[in-house]
């Protein structure tokens, strides 16, 4: 089991990873001063885990409850959120109740923005069964759930107290899904390090075996590369922004599909080859830099050919996102492979750029 | 006009307390680095000061929203706070965006806690325009909508840039309002200040006449008391409950008569005679003192009577009631006149209190 301590000064936390975590209750001893346990899990998590880490769980001695959400992105609105509040209220949660996040992304999202709302702040611990949950959504302290009118508008900054990535949990994984979890590894080593970008193009096909050694590599660089920048800029407020490469392009397929359509990781990889696509209009990157980085994310078998909808409706879409500031939208470039850069880019580039993938 | 500055490291804020500050640009500086400005506030307040705060945010030359609510407790809920972030998104609201309350404490606690969660996290001013919300709501960083089993369940601790109490608002104010507000000043001199409970109780006519000059020491001295616990204790793991004397007694009236039925303060007013006779039981404050509390309370024309729920029910409403712990309620008791603990008491002691109050 490897250890990587996310550096937040008062909120910092550990994440440990490695095979059969969710039986070992020790990384569980922030559960000894809870009053209650809530395991939030979804309905296709909930039968392959849910009861090994309620045994898990039992040896703290406290009342412990399971909260079963649907499973996909479609349910991350505030009707399902409403669902954990009422179990909580229900089942005499209280300030010094505990919440478990046992699923995806969604679920830690979803667990953690729960948290960080009732009583105004109760704690909460990460279990990510998925890749993209290990690599991405359970490190940094970002909550939320989705509004009809854009992904993850509402939510908070609320840190878990440990994460504890199960890599065996990855082994009942789709493919689809582990390929969409690689999306974020690639996405590490394109904005932060060549060399781990090398060391991903030379392992793809462990990697798509979910090969344990080569898994708990990847895990642990993703998840060091992304808590050195959240340490850096826990709010977000600069250096983080280069985390979301490929995800103002990526969230507008998403929107503009329907939520759940295309998978979170799979837009993520599609928006990378289109972010990779305008660094390299704009000089950044050669033309080689951006074919092998589109064959990286192609041999993940990930979509790299993004919806058609016009450029017009694309630039509406990442208009409504998160990075646009005073009405101009930023966007995450490539300064070089490894490296990564944000700016505002005029529109005629944007629309080049939409034209050359495809999308419009 | 008072300037007093709230202590909290790098989210420090001042207050403002004067007449007719709702016209003075300076005061609303922080909107110079807004994108857009969005003013929150109900149907209302919105006739009687919507426009004169329009005029005086025009003169930041950006784009001004209003977003009207409906008005009352009953209001504070997801389905209200969901108006606000539709409107939000609606308008191309972005990160750089501030939220104006003009309103009462439920203006003031929706709108903190869509600024807390917009985006994950944008700028708000509070314009409070009750007396509630001048000595308590506004102040302090609590936000958050109600939940059906219980009040104030659901928020964060966000706090505002700037709070500007004008006290010229408070004239438009229904008597019974203006009371309830009364009840949250006479709880600062209970809890902290017994020099400040004289000058409640030889000032009270002019207080209930809504005297400017009565008007604006009472805010000052409340928002002093408040925000000095506030900074020693931002998120209430100690000495902060102490502001909840007569919360917890009161939530349950308020929780059990359904909320909007009896208004925040009043509820809080017949609390504290609650938790005064709770006090004098245990032999903390002698029967002189609580008669005199009692008797202030009521010559503020605050009820002191508790709706006769019965004890089983009492316990029940307050079970739920964030301060509980571990399943055992946490008491807001005098220690004596001027000076509050947190303690637990055994329920047979409460169930005294409930019957000797008539509650039960």
């Amino acid at each position: 089991m490897k250890t990587l301590e996310v550096d937040l000064g008062t909120r910092s936390y550990p994440i440990y990873i490695g095979a059969d975590l969710i039986d070992q209750s020790a990384l569980f001893n922030a559960c000894e001063k809870a009053s209650s346990l809530f395991i939030v899990t979804n309905s296709t998590v909930a039968p392959l885990y849910a009861e090994r880490l309620t045994k898990t769980l039992e040896k703290f001695g406290k009342p412990i409850h399971k909260i079963v959400l649907p499973d996909g992105e479609s349910y991350k609105d505030w009707k399902h959120l409403q669902l954990i509040f009422d179990d909580l209220l229900k089942f005499g949660a209280d300030r010094q109740t505990m919440l478990i996040a046992l699923g995806g992304g969604v679920i830690g999202d979803m667990t953690g923005f729960a948290a960080a709302s009732f009583m105004r702040g109760i704690r909460f611990i990460q279990v990510p069964t998925t890749l993209l949950a290990q690599v991405d959504s359970s490190v940094g302290g970002k909550t939320g759930i989705n509004h009809p009118l854009g992904k993850n508008m509402i939510g908070a900054f609320h840190q878990p107290v440990a994460v504890i990535a199960d890599l065996n949990t990855l082994k009942t994984l789709p493919a689809r899904e582990l390929s969409a979890g690689l999306a974020e590894v690639i996405k590490h080593g394109a904005i932060a390090d060549a060399h781990f970008l090398d060391w991903i193009e030379a392992n793809a096909s462990a990697l798509l075996a979910c090969d344990t050694n080569a898994m708990a590599y990847a895990v642990l660089r993703s998840c060091e590369i992304k808590s050195a920048v959240v340490s850096a800029d826990e709010r977000e407020g600069g250096i983080r922004a280069t985390l979301n490469f490929g995800h103002t392009f990526g969230h507008a397929i998403e929107a503009g599909m329907g939520y759940g359509q295309w998978l979170h990781g799979e837009a993520v990889g599609c928006g990378m080859v289109m972010g990779a696509e305008l660094s390299y209009r704009l000089g950044q990157i050669n033309q080689a830099e951006f074919e092998r980085l589109s064959k990286i994310i192609r041999s993940m078998n990930l979509p790299v050919e993004p919806p058609k909808f016009g450029a017009e409706r694309y630039i509406e879409l990442m208009q409504v996102d998160k990075k646009t500031e005073g009405g101009s939208i930023r966007y995450v470039l490539l300064e070089k492979i490894g490296k990564a850069q944000i700016k505002s880019v005029p529109d005629a580039q944007v629309i080049e750029t939409l034209l050359a993938t495809g999308a419009a």
